[in-house]
């Protein structure tokens, strides 16, 4: 037999990272520090389980049939009022039905790049995000927003767009704040790069009022808004991931565009999940069980850290994020490589991610990230303990 | 306002007929023969009511949670053995899920193309397909299986991939016969070229029993299947298309591939969505409720191609297709425009596929796509009527 045809270039540089969280699960004993999974205690399974069956009952054609590209109306509808304010007048136009938050960063990806165009990206990013755009063969600008002197117009000036995640970002758990959001939005306007504002965990704030977002900071009173920012959302962290119903909202060209593309990616996203993610929002179950959800996160982002102070403090330094689910922690040291550190931690039964992933060009090995949404307080504080003996004996063997 | 970043460059390069085709559905009194879609009443609507409740509440991890990437092992498993022949081995590790058929097209483009890269297409092809792949900007080699003179060797000599739909393809309605689709793996085998087959209309032939899958012949008794065929399906001709669920078939190293693929594109198929699937084959629903699709289909084939032979002879040939949900019919005069029949067909009241749509050149203009699976005899015998008249206006405008 002949040499086979080789597979496409960009899957020489790929990494099994979100693999082995996904799989971590399955490790008995380990405690998993490295994911960014919802606790499934907060999913409304009994009116979910209600709302699926009465999707197929009682709205057939719609769960059952095909659907058009962009998303059943209602739920476009529903979307679009639910984003609009004063200034900020949204219609169905402006709204894309994706199959998860992923699925828009994908779509992203296939509108705005050609091979080697330029991502000014939030750094560090996004893991799932850097997947998303590898087949498109991407150049990367790093955007160190909390660095002295970060000159938004400059980054921007020559790429496609701006990436970033201004709520609680994934991994660093960073707020960007009001002002470096305005400086983000009027950067975009003056150089006409497109501004992703990617906010799956817009409505985990535990301490504060959410900040307004970059999509409001971006209208301009237009009847249909027409402005810089790509916005993107998702109901995993709001109902539950396996939906995989997530949205854009943009302006009208680029909700067609992206309809373009995604009618080549999966035609469309399934109208049974639509269906029960409407029906949902329709009775104000995310409204319902939110106030749950923070108290119980907010309580395991408190144990998080304080096992952190008592066990890591002289390890790593952080801060404690105000929302979200992540704490990233720079180790002390600069000699330790947490792309070890990762593997080390599997020997001794916690995970974590480590920072390499987290930079399009794999580089950074001097951070992890650790989620506090999993696991309830008792196994945080055991991970955490077994995090500082695997990062003690990295410690030795490197020195 | 500077002037914003541009789209890419293979959005210069599109067609909107897929949304027409599915809008259609919402002008009054259109007789729609242009899609591909099933008719709502064979869906087994009660049962999946059911089956989607019980997915969340029995089985909420699975339904609400993160899943595998490469899908619910049970149904990878499942779709193993259904597939398994004596001598064709087949494990989970053969088989992806992905979010209906047309991923599968999507992520195959993904992990098989570079840019420029070659696919040998059977020609005319899916219009999905050729849409799935417009992001690679590949280049197509049409393989006309009917041709005399075909060589299968010389066109897959150099490609990446072959594309067929060796059951009632689409748009053609066309079987390739069981010596033809030995050909066919023997090239690939010798070539080195990957050979898909695409397989929605599988289990849709009226006349006879269905041949050997080229996944079939491609066997060779191996312990776990590595052969060259790269095989696609879906639940959505067998169940239902908004569960939005198919599978590839393939050697482990390309589910690999395309599972990393697959990671960028969505992260995971709706696990709700999944477990129904899973459910209805362990209850042997798709094989319950098969028979009752073949009667219902056979007699509307029968019907179209009875009512064109009354209406339609002197202005077209075509063959009755065994199988599938299309006929192709290709104008007698040369001076015909399909594109220009389309548009003029909408104003009489009826809907086809004009033949450029499924021509990666965009030149084909002599044949059109009449489905006839969605619509009852006398629907069909009356878009048949519009159509002659709508053909006779077109050709009386072109003398």
């Amino acid at each position: 037999m002949s040499r086979r045809a080789p597979f496409a270039r960009w899957l020489d540089d790929t990494n099994d990272v979100t693999q082995t969280f996904l799989s971590a699960g399955q490790i008995p004993g380990l405690v998993n520090l490295a994911g960014g999974l919802p606790d499934p205690s907060t999913w409304p399974a009994p009116e979910l389980a209600d709302f699926a069956g009465r999707a197929v009952a009682d709205h057939t054609q719609d769960a059952l049939g095909y659907s058009p590209i962009d998303g059943l109306p209602d739920l476009r509808d529903r979307i679009a009022a639910d984003y609009s304010r004063s200034d900020l007048r949204l219609t169905r136009d402006n709204v894309l039905i994706t199959t998860g938050g992923m699925q828009g960063l994908e779509l992203l990806g296939k509108v705005l790049l050609n091979s080697g165009d330029t991502i000014a990206a939030q750094s560090p990013a996004y893991l799932g995000a850097i997947d998303a755009w590898k087949p498109r063969t991407p150049q990367y600008r790093a955007m160190v927003l909390e660095q002295n002197g970060f000159d938004p117009h400059g980054s921007m000036t020559g790429a496609q767009f701006a990436y970033t995640v201004p709520n609680f970002s994934n991994p660093s758990g960073r707020l960007v704040p009001v002002d470096q959001r305005r400086a983000l939005v009027a950067a975009a306007q003056a150089t006409g790069c497109w501004l992703a504002e990617d906010d799956p965990y817009g409505h985990l704030y535990y301490d504060a009022a959410p900040l307004p977002r970059m999509l409001d900071l971006s209208a301009t009173g237009a009847p249909v808004y027409d402005g810089q920012v790509i916005y993107l959302g998702t109901f995993s962290k709001m109902l539950a991931p396996g939906l995989r119903v997530g949205w854009v909202i943009a302006a009208p060209a680029v909700i067609t565009a992206t309809t373009t593309a995604k009618q080549g990616s999966d035609m469309f996203t399934s109208g049974l999940c639509q269906r029960i993610a409407l029906q949902a929002m329709e009775q104000g179950v995310p409204d319902r069980i939110l106030p749950g959800i923070l108290d119980l996160y907010r309580a395991r982002r408190d144990a998080l850290c304080a096992a952190m102070a008592t066990d890591l403090s002289d390890l790593f330094t952080w801060e404690v994020p105000t929302g979200g689910m992540f704490v990233w922690a720079v180790a002390r040291d600069p000699s330790l490589d947490t792309d070890r550190l990762m593997k080390t931690g599997l020997d001794h039964g916690v995970c974590v991610s480590p920072s390499s992933v987290f930079d399009p060009l794999g580089r950074d090995r001097r951070a992890i990230r650790v989620n506090f949404t999993l696991n309830p307080p008792e196994v945080l504080a055991e991970g955490v303990r077994r995090l500082a003996d695997a990062t003690r004996m990295e410690l030795t063997r490197a020195a």
